[in-house]
């Protein structure tokens, strides 16, 4: 019971954790301390789990690494769009 | 055999995700695009995946998540240390 509750608290905050970092660069529209590569190691990541759930056929690890795919791809998207490389004003 | 590569996989790239992330932070001294939330998150949700690790006695979980937990305390600790409020120049 206690484990199912650690568990559970883990998967949320694990898969939701990319939403106030999408949203932040959004809002300020600025994305360029952001690694790109950070966010591309966790779709990698993310989808290996996805996949692993679909062969294991468990789907709490296909359900919450499903999400976490789309959420770190969202973040990949705006952090393309928004990163513009530093240049001196003219 | 293929389910244990893609879940040795998925935890490597999950787990080193956040090391090029902290590098750029260092590298440029800049970590204001960066959302303190997403990894105050990311730490809650692996080191509660650490805690579920423990009780279940499960190394791989506690391993991958443990090293996890460091990676990210060292991010909050560099976006601390390199998070400064934009300010208009004197």
């Amino acid at each position: 019971m206690f484990e199912n509750l650690t568990g559970i608290t883990a998967s949320i905050f694990t898969t939701i954790a990319v939403l106030p970092q999408v949203y932040k660069v959004i809002k300020t529209k600025s994305a360029e301390d952001i690694s790109l590569w950070m966010f591309a190691s966790l779709l990698i990541g993310v989808g290996s789990w996805t996949v692993y759930g679909i062969l294991k056929n468990d789907w709490p690890i296909i359900l919450t690494n499903g999400l976490s795919f789309l959420f770190n791809a969202a973040m990949v998207y705006v952090k393309l769009v928004y990163s513009n490389p530093k240049q001196p004003k003219p």
